[in-house]
């Protein structure tokens, strides 16, 4: 059991990089196991794809930044993990040559979750996974609202919010990250 | 009913300002009424007080730090407020001169958070309020310990996460502030 | 300055009821001014709609349930309020008759969140405001969702999450509240 | 990779348990490996023991209540785990034959924390690692004077508040989890 690398680890550039206890919840909630087909979509800087790809046999990591890609890159690199196929483009365009996918993460959806919902329901097993995290009530609102409309998945929904306590001298002070919604979807 | 002015109507500079929701929930738990005497320590830019000063009779606020007794007077102007006495000093040292006090606001204790308490004791009316705002584990804390361990005070205290949703395009994105503690007490 | 009435002080039966920090911020939010005309829509057990009437000089408060319109006569009597109308019936269709109006508060739509925003839109004076406090992701985003498309309003949305400290013995036990949205719109 | 076990799989009667979410973090906040050896104090039903008997080599479950050890022992059949010793007695008393520990998960202390660190030292390894989740804001303060106090530990802590989206008919209702401190240290 080796997730939960700190979110100082990984290197990061300008890219917005999910925070490691978003990443946690999320590997966990997304069952991941050995022998698994995962595909991460929006995967920025590479650390929910990195976190996968110590449990999974393959990741695609799909991201249409070339920066990002490169971050990508090097945190593979700096983090010994040589199962990453990193593709940069945009979803779901790059999607249809994978097939036999056991879970989907999408952290970022650029606007088109609805087609990526649809192009990845004709790739994922029985069985398989999609986790989501959303970061607007948009995202969130058309995730839960795409489940509730296709009787082949169950979902389940949280919204997460973590404070650090921010160790002043002798106080400890209450910062707030900003809430996620994690929306996770079984397709039956 | 005049409580809520929006955070950006405040004359600000580089001063923490306890934000609109909280200066809002602040006012009301402190149930102050026409002809109240209140003091308000650690009064920062003078937000509370201003909010204060529309309902009571007379605010004193202390503020240890000159440039933000500036900015209370120069707030107390642009919202025509003119029953604020504003005492440049340390709390709880400037406190023995106000007497039959109604309601206490706590912003910023400085660390010397019991010994206010002590001193505001002896100078606040039987049903008079105290309500503290906390930003750190160690004041909260405190101020619970402090009124757990005196039985003429009755308290309760409430955890205040507040996510605003900044409008991006066609997207909602939450936002969050930090959590507040706040500590109300009667003084029975 | 009135506002901030206990929860155990008003009769409830098994009606929901807005929590004392909720009613609060949506009456802050609401800038609600003496002389005032304010509809309050699915009104409940009545606490928005006091509190409101202390303020205000007309409220009506919509409610389509017998039992909960039986409360609110209770508790405006209770609480000595006598400019509350009460109407027993579902909005939108009970708006029709009222005029100028200055502020709605929005409580319960029953599903006619649009309809409801749109005969509301006749009724309501420019410089007026509605106050939506919305417990689903559907409603919260039928709220900005209609905002966003019309033009004549400009809003703003929050979250408020509420954690109460339960005092039990010598400890203090963190009892969350569930999470509220407040959305706050004022006609251009 | 297996932690994420729903809440609902697990046997439960009337004893309280950590939730899932909860357990995952703190799962992964103790970093825990294969080859260690991990003490659960307070293991309430189990729920944490199971999920880290399932990484590390050896878990010790300290439950003073006879009815929860009932339900350890069941749950641990249930998830075929054999590696689990409960021993039915109260912390710090029964933590003294235990040696070379590399992680201790604190969910329940009994108002006995200080004292329990302490035996704790004794018997962590360096680079051990301690993870206490608390409810209270006494257990949350005395951890973090604790480690405050205590320069042979480095630590943080983190309040995780969840609230999961309940389906009702065509609504997701947020129902709000309590919330709880994760406070993590590692012996230098």
């Amino acid at each position: 059991m080796m997730i939960g690398i700190n979110d100082d680890e990984f290197i990061r550039g300008d890219v917005p990089m999910t925070k490691q206890e978003i990443r946690i919840l999320t590997i966990a909630k997304a069952k991941i196991k050995p022998g698994d087909t995962v595909i991460d979509i929006g995967a920025g800087t590479g650390s929910l794809s990195i976190e996968a790809a110590k449990i999974a046999r393959q990741v695609f990591a799909i991201e249409k930044n070339p920066d990002a890609v490169d971050l990508i890159e090097q945190n593979a690199e700096k983090f010994s993990v040589n199962n990453i196929i990193i593709i940069n483009a945009e979803a779901p365009k790059s999607l249809s040559a994978i097939k036999n996918v056991d879970v989907v993460l999408i952290g970022g959806s650029g606007g088109f979750l609805k087609n990526i919902l649809e192009t990845i329901d004709k790739r994922l097993k029985a069985g398989g996974r999609i986790v989501i995290n959303a970061i607007t009530i948009q995202t969130l609102n058309d995730a839960v609202d795409y489940f509730k409309n296709h009787s082949n998945y169950k979902y389940d929904a949280i919204q997460v919010q973590i404070n650090r306590l921010q160790q002043i001298g002798h106080y400890d002070m209450s910062k707030a990250l900003n809430p996620i919604f994690i929306i996770s979807a079984e397709k039956l």
